[in-house]
């Protein structure tokens, strides 16, 4: 018998874990504050409950993917919240991308009422979430993660245990969000350098990522741009909002990111500058307000 | 027949380029300060000239593999240099890394003696260069990609050909180590931050290289560091310069750089530690410094 899953916000990609675990045959009890995603839910064949403890009346494995730690303990710890039903040995796992120092508190706060929490952050867009071949770095307790090994590989084909603390699997993903941050403002600075020496933004594409300068980042963002591709894979506000926390994180360990607080800078340029409803590569549109050079 | 090559220069990358050409069977000329890099030349098969000027003499291709543009005058202009014997519609292929605008002039200094001038700057290290197999990021007019036509696939299986005025090749080369440099001191950055979090290095190593996160020289760099490989693939000081020039391109061309500028600062701080005869990924070491982090 394959258990009952609930799933707190079906939006970009809570919306399309749904539509995975349906295709593989798990019953989705779900909750959204927005009746439109409620309905695009229950057209992917999950149920929709009126609450949070709704839906957590229904299953042991409760998946948060929520906006921020403030609508996370808004459903886990408010009135009409998860631990208002969730069976004690119930599992709560954290898909948002938080501080992991709050995950570690949530963590705390809901084990006073015998749920566990494994800290699961995703990666990959609403596609792959859809496709069940999301990136998922995973930290908790043992007990957690068997509770939840038959779930998982429904939603992720890159599965990493990072440790088996929570708040360790948002750390890792900051890790590497502060990469693709800085990898992405550094794809447009060179890109507009390029430009304003008369290269071809075509021939920069392909030198670059052929040669020691390529990164993920750069292949995806910059291929859009020049293709002119206006479609928002990566919507601006959550990649400044990562490496945002990213910043938080070494602030409070102490660990100085130069070059992580100088990228922010340009996302937060990016959003002054009106692109905030654009795709993340928009950064890009910094540089040419700095440098006046123009994409063919 | 294959045509007669002159090379100036068979240093690390030099002598990898001497071995490759007398592979495909090329009769080589070679010319260096050192003794002993021209005692090396002549074990690999080529004949050692007293001058460049004597090396010239003999070839109408002429390579110049040396330090910068202070050498690469010296060598095509100076006392016994190329311009004394190479024959009008002779080619000197720069592979040196160099300023974009020193390169052009240098055309048009050679173009007075009839010379023709290919930007061919390189990549990929000594191991490629003897294999043949490096990047080149070509420049230069029909004439000089014409007589280079044979020998340029001996040396490198990956050749674009970036534009037709000598300069653009430094310059796409300078927008690819831009990257490389700044992706270089992001994976250190990230890799401190990971580190001083508590993550094992190794899950970082797999997790930022299987997400969005991932580079090149993430890749490279911190798998070596990581490993405890010490061995200098990449001389600290080479990526330093060559950042360096970028910094200069975008100052004339008021293309700002604010990621490569703090980048750099990094690179000085590393040559400041101490670190100028390590590979350029010991400035994970500046982190080290600043965070007080241990790689296990």
């Amino acid at each position: 018998m394959k258990p009952v899953i609930g799933l707190i916000g079906p939006g970009a990609m809570g919306l399309g874990i749904t539509r995975a675990l349906r295709r593989h045959g798990f019953t989705v009890h779900v909750r959204d504050i927005n009746p439109e995603r409620n309905a695009l839910a229950q057209a992917a064949g999950a149920i929709v409950e009126p609450t949070a403890a709704a839906v957590a009346r229904r299953a042991r494995i409760v998946i948060t993917v929520v906006v921020d730690g403030a609508q996370t303990d808004e459903v886990c710890l408010g009135a009409g919240g998860i631990v208002e039903t969730l069976p004690k040995g119930g599992v709560v796992m954290m898909c948002s991308t938080v501080a992991p120092s709050y995950t570690a508190g949530l963590a705390q706060r809901l084990a006073e009422y015998g749920i566990l929490t494994l800290d699961a952050p995703i990666s990959g867009g609403p596609a792959r979430a859809e496709a069940g071949t999301m990136s998922m770095m995973i930290a908790g307790g043992k007990e957690a993660l068997d509770l939840c090994a038959g779930v998982l590989p429904a939603m992720s084909d890159k599965r990493f245990v990072v440790g088996d603390t929570p708040g360790q699997g948002g750390t890792m993903k900051l890790v590497n969000n502060l990469l693709a941050g800085i990898h992405n403002v550094a794809a447009a600075e060179a890109l507009a350098l390029g430009l304003k020496a008369g290269l071809d933004p075509h021939k920069v594409f392909d030198v670059v990522m052929a040669s020691s300068g390529g990164s993920w980042m750069f292949g995806d963002r910059v291929r859009r741009l020049i293709d002119g591709d206006k479609q928002v894979a990566a919507a601006m506000p959550i990649l400044t909002k990562d490496v945002g926390l990213a910043l938080d994180l070494g602030r409070g360990l102490q660990s100085p990111l130069p070059l992580g607080a100088a990228a922010h800078q340009i996302f937060l340029a990016a959003l002054a500058h009106g692109h905030a409803g654009e795709d993340d590569n928009a950064v890009f549109r910094v540089y040419q307000a700095l440098t006046g050079v123009e994409l063919p």
